[in-house]
């Protein structure tokens, strides 16, 4: 075997597993690029240890300090193909290199799906957001827009009520329910029919434009799209899924898939998409992932 | 109801809940000492996001100001007694206050058993501490002794090898069993049958006496006594606890425990006993109760 221990996502989870397994002397090999961690877009002041707001971009070049300290191998590479072999896995890079490993970590987060606007990415973190529960508050008294096709949408435009000072609703997916509606309009949410096509702005979000080509002006636009995960590298695997959603890796407390060697943490483990979560997951699976190693040496 | 959640304990966990409840708009108050909190006396280099070794202090401090800011009240006063209410709960304080609340986050860690040695507590972080898994790295190349009474001793002192140069073990309760002893000697650590009765050094660790009045050097004594849960407290509310060693409090993936209304984090769900892993383990809790504060005012 080329490591002990092959970590998948260079995000928060994935560099706090890689911290602690690293410390835990084994080998460990994390894959990933931190500019594809939903955290590299984000600012955030709810993460335990940080009066100021902070730069997720910080954060995650502090990180990739640390993996260096514990000793961990970066490849900012993705990984395409996942094997498993008779008491391992074989990782298949985007470059095509081969890498073996005892454990296997997935912190690969959750892929949102495809944008709603053209320009969508150059907005991110400047206007444009993916998580009421982490951005509300930056817009106290502000005008915003929140488009998407569930409830949590629909939770997402109630919730703002306590901050924003003006909200429109666009549902992107079919027709709201009568009692879907009312309870928006209860809250004074204005439900747009009009679709927003394009975003305004230069280097922030100014407003949207609408169907009609008339402009609605906010400060703020939260796309609540739902999230899909990565979960094709996986099927090959026979990992099981959260049985509500599909969507997210079953795990325990130890952070197990009921795969034997396999652990996941973070994002792709399902709500709530927050650091502290991510990080939390990730000290555990790398923990966890270490002991298996070790067993799995000891047995050998 | 005075409060729509209390927490107690001003450590990471507790902090953590705190600000993702506070930020979700919900009345909360948090009850404790940062004083009182392990992290207290910690540093640390394994906490994502912190390129540079960070004082367990200045997070806590820095916690305060994120408490504040997210509009949580805190009460520097420990609780002690705890009672359920038809719906909800009543706390009562050492200075007998009495607080009401409709859901309750345990964030109170683990008290450690009594000390080993009188002066102990003055060595803490300068020479003394009580987890392996977090300080070995402090220790590399260096001379250090492990006192302990049971498996996590014995583990942390074989973990202790791959960093330290020396390492003593005395075992405080009873005796090794043979395979115990040879386990030990096998990696090269030297088993103790005197006592350490004192800690030598001024303003830091130099060494332990032993009951002969003969001096060890060393330069870092590990106490790892296990670890033993504030759970008086918790008796009369019925808290189902981990069913394997009665120690921490039983917890789902969303850190509900088996009492309406009552959720825990951090240290008193048991290990691995990380800073990492307690602010995931709030936030989820912070992020729960508040989904049950809300349930439990709409069905009012």
């Amino acid at each position: 075997m080329d490591y002990d221990i092959a970590i998948i996502g260079l995000g928060p989870a994935g560099i706090q597993a890689g911290i602690h397994a690293g410390r835990r002397k084994n080998k460990v090999i994390i894959f990933g690029k931190t500019s594809e961690s939903a955290l590299n877009y984000a600012h955030l002041e709810n993460y335990f240890g940080f009066k100021e707001k902070i730069e997720g971009k910080e954060l995650l070049s502090a990180g990739i300090e640390q993996l260096k300290k514990a000793d961990v191998t970066i490849l900012e590479e993705d990984i395409i193909k996942i094997e498993p072999l008779e008491k391992g896995f074989k990782l298949i890079t985007e470059k095509e290199k081969e890498i073996t490993a005892i454990a296997l970590i997935l912190a690969m987060g959750v892929k949102r799906k495809k944008s709603f606007f053209k320009r969508e990415k150059d907005f991110i973190g400047k206007g444009v957001s993916y998580c009421v529960d982490c951005d509300a508050w930056f817009y106290k008294g502000k005008k915003v827009i929140v488009i998407g096709d569930g409830s949590s949408a629909i939770w997402g435009a109630k919730f703002l009520t306590q901050f924003a000072k003006e909200i429109y609703f666009y549902f992107s997916k079919g027709e709201l329910s009568s009692e879907e509606k009312k309870s928006l309009e209860e809250k004074g949410i204005k439900i747009l029919t009009l679709k927003p096509v394009e975003i305004i702005g230069e280097n922030e979000v100014k407003g949207v434009k609408l169907e009609d080509e008339s402009i609605l002006e906010v400060d703020g636009i939260f796309i609540e799209q739902g999230a899909k995960g990565p979960l094709e590298l996986l099927a090959p695997l026979g990992i099981e899924l959260d049985p509500e959603t599909f969507n997210y890796v079953k795990v325990d407390r130890e952070m197990k898939t009921n795969v034997e060697g396999i652990f996941a943490c973070g994002d792709i483990t399902g709500p709530p998409f927050q650091v502290a979560k991510a990080v939390g997951e990730g000290c555990i699976a790398g923990l966890s992932a270490s002991d298996y190693v070790s067993k799995v040496k000891r047995e050998s």
